[in-house]
């Protein structure tokens, strides 16, 4: 039966204790790690959020003490009192802060006894994620679990200084609101007090922020939950959190700057890294051309080269044809990469490429005496020649081509790039937190599946103001004041200066195929605000679960959230979401679709 | 036409110069606060978040720029440059921080034109709330508004440093969850993936913070919307923020310790103001007996006396029948009451009670020379003599009695007594914040409506030790170890030692109705938690919007909250909530009840 803790009084967390407590009284609570019975002594580590302590237990000092700390086992929790003592050489952990000390107990409660855990509580591996998300209590004991939540502590609570200091407010804004078009799909929650109404969960505070510019808040930062219900990704939540930012009277520049102290700040409160300013701009084209990516990787070479300027009319039909439609031919040389690679390693880079939609890879082995390839007799003598010499091949590369539209090159020898890197161990040894912003979005994209102009970023971006005249003549060359911050290639956040003017936020709207009354519908109080004087403005938002996740060292963001979804959008452990009472329903005023649920 | 920013770079807000730029070149922006145009010379005052600037235009300087000053209305954006000089003596506001200086412009741009705003941006008695809701954008432009948001920032600032400091953790709760029984309707949110479940919005965190506690997190904060689908009353809003706090190996004199620590810092962070520890303590059954209310107003008498021992054997009918039926008779003392309220404000006061089911009011005036009373005649003049006695009767009083159920006298009385505080100011002069913990609160309460035990707090309140043995017996009279926290007579949070053990926990659970298997299927998570080592924890939760509201001196939080609901659940500038296409019904597998519907 489980003890009351009355009478005892924790002194300090396990980790509190240290060599200049030797002699002290002292009271640890924790859960029991690991007990060692050496006979006429016991050991048990104690375990809490700030590490272990050791007590020792031993039968020549109270019999009666001992026979108890006998029934101890792993994960009960325990109260115990007494003198912090220098332990015995021998027994001296030089790794942990507390290992030169342990605790003699003279005093033992149970707080609670506890069955065997269902899964491996030393190490994770050995239990698959399924089990440790319905048992996430558990699972979130584990050291190395709670080390992340400690870190996304420590980075939000810099992130909320620095904003602080630097004057934003923090303003919270509405979660039961209306829906946005964020180009995903709106989580609806049923009004009961307005029937047949519904809310929409926000997918980003983005109105609310740019109203707040219009209020005359200058400056906002929030750290807000927002929804989006799409088909799950890896790295993908239904809730995820933003750190979301907007500041009024300011160009790109200001934002970006003030973004990069924000950086710099947060890099070293939370991992103790120096981030050296300015961080790296490069132009969406630039990347695109260069890394095949708007989130390039720079941390390696294996840039990409157009050479469809003379491969365009070669008479390799496959490189012809592509530039002959608009796309191109480019190609990445892997320094080195024959002598790396199998044959059949190059055949599984050709496969791995279609993935991306090539229809096929063509490649140049530079070998000692001469050169290797399949595609290498539809090519001139000169075409090879400036092939060569554009690549900078030597001796043992691999050049690897695609032809295909712009949209497939890039996407194919983008990800190629990142696949040979992985293979040739490039990242070792780069530093490890490369920054970069990514500027001078497109402003939209012809989808053409909807046969429409889509938003690159949302609705809201601001044009360059020297593309501003080809918005109605063409709109797919139009530049934004859009800007992506990305760290070793992964985008953590992005934002722009937004349009002002109202004139112009119509203009977008009728580009995006909203009628002035279906923008005016959705909109329309945004539209009117635009009435009433605006300023400039702009911002950003993070997504702090990935931000955490590559702080932390993890591949998954379900890591550094507490209680996380799977890939269903279910949650293993509360079996959220769950049939509910038809009461319930009743006074909502909605049904199941009985049809709709069939064809599920 | 608006102009663009570019060229001009703010140097900083209106308020953050002073004499000590004079000289200087500034560059500010904002809105037109104020134009005065004085033949040669336009005063223009400038406003942002910070304050307001006066700039100077003068035709004399440069004419263009004067003519170009003439154009602007109240409420454009502009960006001036030019010097700060000091102001002529005449023109001094020493008011204003700004009020010793103007800036002489050499420079305009409009940003931003502005029709005339439809609510009146300096005084909003004059605009009705509706209207000031649906321009919230507008409405929060003034400066009063503006500070509540400054203020709640500072609060929210002062709790996370206080907590961080003392190593509390900040950790994300999910938002799509599964429904809590917290005594208010959740909120439901239909999945499309798993089509025919729902999601719940939070009422609260409390089971994830409890199984925080079980992973060992042993101190966790987060400031947290919470949801709820109430008919909403003037203070309520159907989300709301929480200050949500939780402890392991605590009892409730480190909880409340802690928090007074905390509510220490808290004011005098936000508002400056120095709260004395401890702060006060009284329990439940003494702030009934009195105050009458759980959260008693303690800052003036008007104390109840409960004279049932022998009034409850008087030869007045309602005042024995009361006694009678485990009623009682008490009564307030209006000190001088007699003096102040007319005949006809005595009758009212009869009138108010009514509205808290009391059926009548009886009373007795001290006159100079007699008892004035409508039931002085069914008492003996023993009888009076011990009320005169009891209730310290003097020259001038007025004694006011209710008998009825417990519930309705405390009911009543409570509310006449603050009510007659109101009319006779007794609360001006008094100390600003009085703070004060209400304690051992009982466990359940019956419902007689529902015919069972409901929890006063939450299932997983702790009752007191030494009452465990009742619960079976007596559940009605185990007090609990829980608290509320109560300023000038509002609730501002409470809290509970929680149950710890799994056998007490499926015990409560019982008592309210649940059978195992309801108790499984909706807490089984929970109780599967108790099975593997639980620590002795409690916690907190404080409503964010009441505290600032109180902070603020406001009597509304729709003044504290950036975008409120109204009344009906619905918020005036977005219209949310709204109808949805049927597509997106179909997604969910939901259609809409058209005979509930009807019924609306």
């Amino acid at each position: 039966m489980a003890e009351s803790m009355q009478g005892m009084k924790r002194t300090g967390r396990c980790a509190g204790f240290s060599k200049d407590n030797i002699g002290e009284k002292a009271t640890v609570m924790g859960w029991v790690n690991k007990r060692r019975n050496l006979g006429g002594v016991i050991f048990i580590d104690v375990r809490d959020v700030s590490g272990v302590m050791q007590v020792v237990f031993k039968s020549e000092n109270d019999k009666a003490l001992f026979d108890k700390a006998e029934t101890l086992r792993n994960e009960y929790v325990i109260a115990v009192s007494g003198t912090v003592i220098e332990r015995d050489e021998e027994t001296i952990n030089p790794n942990l802060e507390t290992g030169y000390i342990e605790i003699v107990a003279d005093k033992l409660k149970i707080l609670s006894e506890a069955e065997t855990p269902p899964i491996d509580m030393s190490d994770a591996s050995k239990t698959n994620e399924l089990m440790r998300l319905k048992y996430r209590y558990l699972d979130l004991r584990r050291p190395v679990m709670q080390e992340n939540f400690i870190l996304r502590h420590k980075a939000v609570k810099a992130t909320r200084d620095f904003f602080n200091e630097n004057s934003f407010l923090e303003i919270e804004t509405p979660f039961l609101t209306k829906s946005t078009p964020e180009g995903a799909r709106d989580y609806l929650v049923p009004s009961r007090i307005n029937k047949g109404s519904f809310y929409a969960l926000p997918q980003s505070p983005q109105i609310f922020k740019q109203l707040l510019m219009v209020s005359g808040f200058d400056r906002y930062m929030q750290i807000v939950k927002c929804f989006r219900d799409e088909d799950l990704r890896a790295d993908r939540q239904p809730e995820f959190t933003q750190i979301d930012v907007e500041m009024s009277f300011v160009d790109e520049d200001d934002i970006l700057g003030i973004n990069e102290q924000f950086i710099k700040r947060l890099m070293k409160e939370s991992v103790d890294v120096d981030i050296k300013l300015p961080i790296k701009r490069m132009t969406y084209e630039e990347a695109m051309n260069r890394f095949g990516s708007d989130k390039p990787e720079i941390r390696f070479g294996l840039e990409l080269v157009d050479l469809s300027d003379f491969l365009g009319t070669s008479s390799f039909k496959v490189f012809t044809g592509a530039v002959e439609k608009g796309g191109s031919v480019r190609a990445i040389n892997i320094k080195g990469g024959y002598e790396k690679f199998s044959r059949r390693e190059i055949d599984s880079l050709g496969e791995f490429v279609k993935t991306y939609g090539a229809k096929g890879m063509a490649w140049i082995a530079v070998d000692k005496e001469e050169l290797k390839s399949p595609v290498i007799k539809f090519l001139s003598e000169r075409e090879i020649n400036t092939i060569l010499e554009r690549m900078g091949a030597e001796t043992g590369d691999l050049i690897c081509f695609i032809a295909d539209s712009n949209k497939v090159v890039y996407d194919s020898l983008g990800a190629l790039r990142m696949e040979v890197a992985k293979k040739l161990g490039l990242l070792e040894g780069t530093e490890e937190y490369s920054f970069l912003w990514v500027t001078h979005f497109p402003l939209m994209e012809f989808d053409d599946e909807a046969k429409r102009w889509t938003s690159t970023h949302h609705p809201f971006t601001s044009p360059l103001d020297e593309d501003l005249a080809k918005l109605e003549t063409d709109p797919g060359s139009v530049r934004a004041k859009a800007y992506d911050i990305i760290l070793n290639g992964v985008e953590l956040g992005g934002g722009s200066i937004r349009i002002h003017r109202r004139d112009i936020q119509k203009k977008i709207f009728n580009l995006l195929g909203f009628s002035d009354e279906q923008a005016h519908e959705r909109f329309g109080f945004l539209l009117d605000a635009f009435e009433y004087g605006v300023p400039p403005h702009g911002g950003i938002a993070y997504g702090l679960d990935r931000l955490i996740m590559l702080l932390a060292g993890k591949s998954s963001i379900r890591d550094v959230i507490a209680f996380p979804k799977i890939q269903n959008a279910s949650c293993p452990m509360t079996d959220a979401p769950s049939v509910v009472d038809d009461i319930q329903l009743k006074e909502l005023a909605i049904k199941l679709d009985l049809a709709q649920l069939q064809k599920q």
